[in-house]
């Protein structure tokens, strides 16, 4: 560990669409041991960039020279990192869930609360959809906990900086 | 290009949560030069496994043979493909819009209409947030094509098999 003690990151990072750049970014991270908590990597409005959120938690000071070194890359274009003050970030999770009759209307409920929607039914399972802050992913899946979650499915975070800057 | 001709393929992937793993799967992929549309990659109920979803278009015969070399990397655990028919598939989107005061009340009808979360606004910009299939998520991109996009970002397709299996 360096000196920096461990921190959280989000980084939000425009690459060129090209058939390496995923690897490459990730190599960045594997070769110093860290493993990242959640990637995803889309589309955006122009079809030669794509856009990546990457969570990472690690120590300050490695994960600093790591996204010195993630600019560096020829394909990636900026970096942003994403903080919660100044931006919303946002989460997808799909759980399917082992049902009975009895506990269908039990889950329909935590559902409402959540306005998670019911994706999919049939007579053992219920599908559900949810989208919010990670923290709220965290105490839907935490509420289900004494349900049979046969599958689960979670995007990791993706997020934009808000419209107005409140940083100094 | 080779014998199968094109396909896009959905690819959900069990595998051990090791540093090199997103590397070595997106790796498979960028070899070949194959470009993948889309990859999301976040924790399961157990955090020793996680989850990555995998669209790529391609040759169908070429991605076949990734497919087969995916299963033999030791920290893969479970390949399953997403068929439209037989699974649930989702995408987050975020995007952020430039807006004057009387626009925004026709942003915010289309919003309506395709059931998205306004989730930030301020005096130039309005941020909001749907979840869809892709096709609906292609549609409200392109409802907003008037207006000026500032930025978006996908977190790329998710998904898992539907309760019954409707292949034969």
């Amino acid at each position: 560990m360096g000196k920096g003690g461990n921190k959280t990151m989000v980084l939000s990072i425009l690459v060129d669409n090209t058939a390496g750049v995923l690897s490459r970014v990730a190599g960045l991270f594997s070769r110093r041991g860290y493993n990242i908590d959640s990637l995803t990597v889309g589309e955006t409005e122009n079809s030669e960039i794509s856009r990546m959120t990457v969570a990472v938690t690690g120590d300050e000071a490695i994960l600093e020279q790591i996204t010195k070194q993630l600019s560096k890359l020829e394909d990636v274009r900026e970096i942003v990192e994403l903080f919660p003050t100044t931006s919303v970030c946002r989460e997808l999770v799909l759980i399917k869930v082992a049902t009975t009759h009895a506990e269908r209307t039990e889950l329909n409920t935590i559902a409402n609360i959540f306005r998670a929607n019911v994706v999919d039914v049939s007579a053992d399972f219920m599908m559900m959809e949810l989208t919010g802050s990670t923290n709220k992913v965290d105490a839907f899946i935490k509420l289900l906990d004494g349900f049979e979650i046969k599958e689960l499915v979670r995007t990791g975070i993706t997020g934009l900086t808000r419209g107005i800057s409140v940083e100094d």
